[in-house]
């Protein structure tokens, strides 16, 4: 078949460091995406619910889901990063600059910063840093991923080896606060939960109660919102199970929007410190999740505070907080392990 | 498992007659949201299709389907009122009184109205008077709903009974037409049937013809717009056949969608008199409906008429017109028994 | 049952050549339908997905994907024309004549332009040529189509036979280039492809790589967002195997949104020439899609191209180019043989 003006994809052999790869397909973030959003995850955030509660907050109306800028810039890297990827294997130093408002047009761009090919040598770990910005220009968010990635021609020459030196966590002094943003007037009833940043302390646990079972057509619709186009989430006839994937977002998206339940607070989040899908997640699976506060940092806004938390999803519920088993792997009802910082009134 | 963030819902001896509970998370209602909305239901009511239509019925531009003004509110509910209920045992004077615009931030609040224990002393009967406000503090629906509630804790002693008193049927007198409203320039072709208000008699029966067979997707999809927390709705795990429970509103909005087919003109739900969910329904339920009409009533506007209907929702098509079998009870196949008033074209 | 309040659509013998049906029910189109189209379409033709891109392109914001339009319109036309229908049979003439953006109200009207009773006195083909307007009366498309339509009474009398004249093809002066449109300053990296009209040759084939497995929930979805009220894609007890069908639009625009890649820049589509539903979809089905370029024209605007393709859905994947069997019918897996006019820069 003629495949020339189709584009498979890049390879590792395909990458340098240093290389930029301005993705393609602007995307104009709406309210109708927000509302998608709403119907595919069981989110309830205030600030992202409500205009009336965002401007109480200092902003002028409701900006969307944090997580709906980071899938929208995620999405457009697929094609050029991880179309012919065989692992998402992490993520690091991301970090949200800027909210994003329904109008608001972004695009995506990534620098390849670490390439390191396999001993077997069929494959190698790109590294990138990818950064999402509005039609200002101005940044909204960044972070580091890597992925492996297969070669097209198993005897392309090796490339030098460079691995990026990334942050294990963020520090706290590099997390950034909304413009305008302040709790003072904070409405803790109305937002759900009377426990502020105070009232979390480092090692305590919360489990998050609620679950819910995926469905094939909510993990596309999802998927699909964000013009992501990786053939493992739509094409049954790709995995040898006739089983589709359910994109790695999906699953930190369910968890987010679970973990309301004893974080209804955590309006925004700040950063994340790393992530890994720890096990596949396929449509059937009840998706609960459990927190961990790890860090507690205050911020320049007095009223602000900053909360580092691992959110852990399941595939089972009442599984207890073990993440890794005696061998040191994760468990197999863990799916995602996620490090991350939030925002929230002190 | 800690559990302190968490909130585990109230129970029945949590209550107080004369209490007010706001519900949390306030919510901005968008055009998102009204193509979410006729994405997940068949609905066709013109004035809720079009800004066109709506100017020439005198709005400003389209009203959002009244559903889902009393989705979002009854929504904020459920994390207090109905978390741990066994069942929802009814609706009574809920009035419609003023439409709610894209852009219109929604926020819910209940008063506890009656209270009643079980017999056995293991639950209770919980009366409350729920209202939705939108930004300007304004009213824009109320309603009554009474749901049994578990105990916490068994031997908790009994609450006084108060078992408020409820009208059958809101009176003709109390019905509030919407601000500006005017049918006299009502184009009956483009509202997509001739009939008018003059046309409809008490007794008439309607057979809507089409059906709908339900889907887990769709159902979670409408249930998590209106930010409904309830278990069974979602989780697979919760219910012994591993069946999720479709939210009830959801029949009450695929009900009213199909009733188009015989009530083009029903442009506006004045009111919900009472309602009963009379089976359950699950995933893979071909939904079809009836109409009676019960009433007839002038209002204040000339050219708006009301009409009081029963829609009723089954899980069969042609099963005829029958409510109820020898016993009283609600025939198997009847979903939902749905006493109403709406404004029609006179 | 009493059904003199609703419709069951019309029949063969209730037609007549020179009839206009003014279909019901006007409707607005919104950011929430392009929110919702996106998240069932793996759409990324950026002139629909972006403000900032479509502004570049002389417009001045992003007007929605012009199948929106399509099914828009073509639903508004189902109860009236295709109720009662045994098969729909072709299109033919279709050209879209002006840009939908959100907040724009479409009408939907038809004439019918040509009866031939069958042979067999049961049915017959009903000819319409459909016409969809904007709010200011400007019309947006127009298309012919016909379907085999039951008769109501066998016995009824033959209606004159008058076929129209339909052209094969809409020749290439006919298409109207979006007013204001200029690629002058196209970014064919921010689109996502660097060919352009003058890359694709008559006879060239285009394999387009992605294929998607479609659930029941997403093709309802999708089919009651256009207010189409066929029973077939609703009701499983309609159809013997009880499955739904897969309303024909919904694989048109999978088969377009799959195009993308090696189609990228045919940012419009500027006419319909012909479409069959070769063979019929039900959800499992993996959807692939290919495109052979069949003609090539300039326009009156010097950087705009147009480019006449047949784009073809299939059931299975790698399944080479062939169309027909050597009994000159569509070969089993062929679910759509679409031949249509493009956009796309010089």
């Amino acid at each position: 078949m003629t495949k020339s003006k189709t584009f498979a994809g890049y390879f590792f052999e395909d990458y340098y460091v240093g290389q930029v790869i301005a993705h393609a397909v602007p995307r104009t973030v709406t309210e109708g995406d927000r509302a998608v959003y709403q119907s595919l995850y069981p989110s309830r955030f205030a600030v992202a619910s409500s205009d009336e509660f965002a401007r109480a907050c200092g902003f002028e109306k409701s900006p969307v889901d944090d997580l709906i800028a980071f899938h929208v810039v995620f999405g457009k890297t697929v094609p050029d990063i991880s179309l012919n990827a065989v692992a998402n294997l992490g993520y690091a130093d991301g970090r949200f600059l800027r909210r994003v408002y329904p109008g608001d047009t972004l695009t995506s761009s990534s620098e390849v910063i670490g390439l390191k090919q396999n001993s077997n040598g069929k494959s190698g770990v790109v590294y990138v840093r990818t950064t999402g910005r509005n039609q200002h220009g101005e940044e909204v968010l960044t972070y580091c991923r890597w992925v492996m990635v297969r070669k097209r021609d198993v005897d392309a020459p090796a490339t030098d080896t460079v691995v990026p030196d990334l942050p294990d966590v963020v520090s706290a002094d590099k997390l950034v606060v909304p413009d305008g943003l302040s709790f003072a007037g904070y409405d803790h009833a109305l937002a759900g939960e009377k426990h502020g940043w105070g009232d979390y302390a480092p090692g305590e646990r919360i489990d998050h109660v609620d679950a819910v079972t995926v469905e094939d057509a909510e993990h596309m619709m999802a998927t699909r919102l964000w013009q992501n186009t990786a053939k493992v989430h739509f094409d049954t006839t790709v995995r040898d199970d006739g089983s589709r994937l359910v994109y790695g977002g999906h699953v930190i998206s369910i968890a987010r929007a679970l973990s309301f339940n004893g974080l209804a607070n955590a309006q925004f989040i700040a950063a994340i410190n790393s992530g890994a899908h720890a096990n596949p997640c396929v449509a059937g699976t009840t998706i609960g999740a459990w927190s961990e506060v790890l860090e507690r940092s205050e911020t320049a806004v007095p009223d602000v505070g900053a909360l580092r938390l691992r959110t852990v999803a399941t595939s089972r519920k009442d599984v207890g907080f073990e993440l890794r088993g005696d061998n040191g792997r994760y468990l197999p009802h863990v799916l995602l392990d996620l490090d991350y910082w939030v925002f929230m009134p002190v």
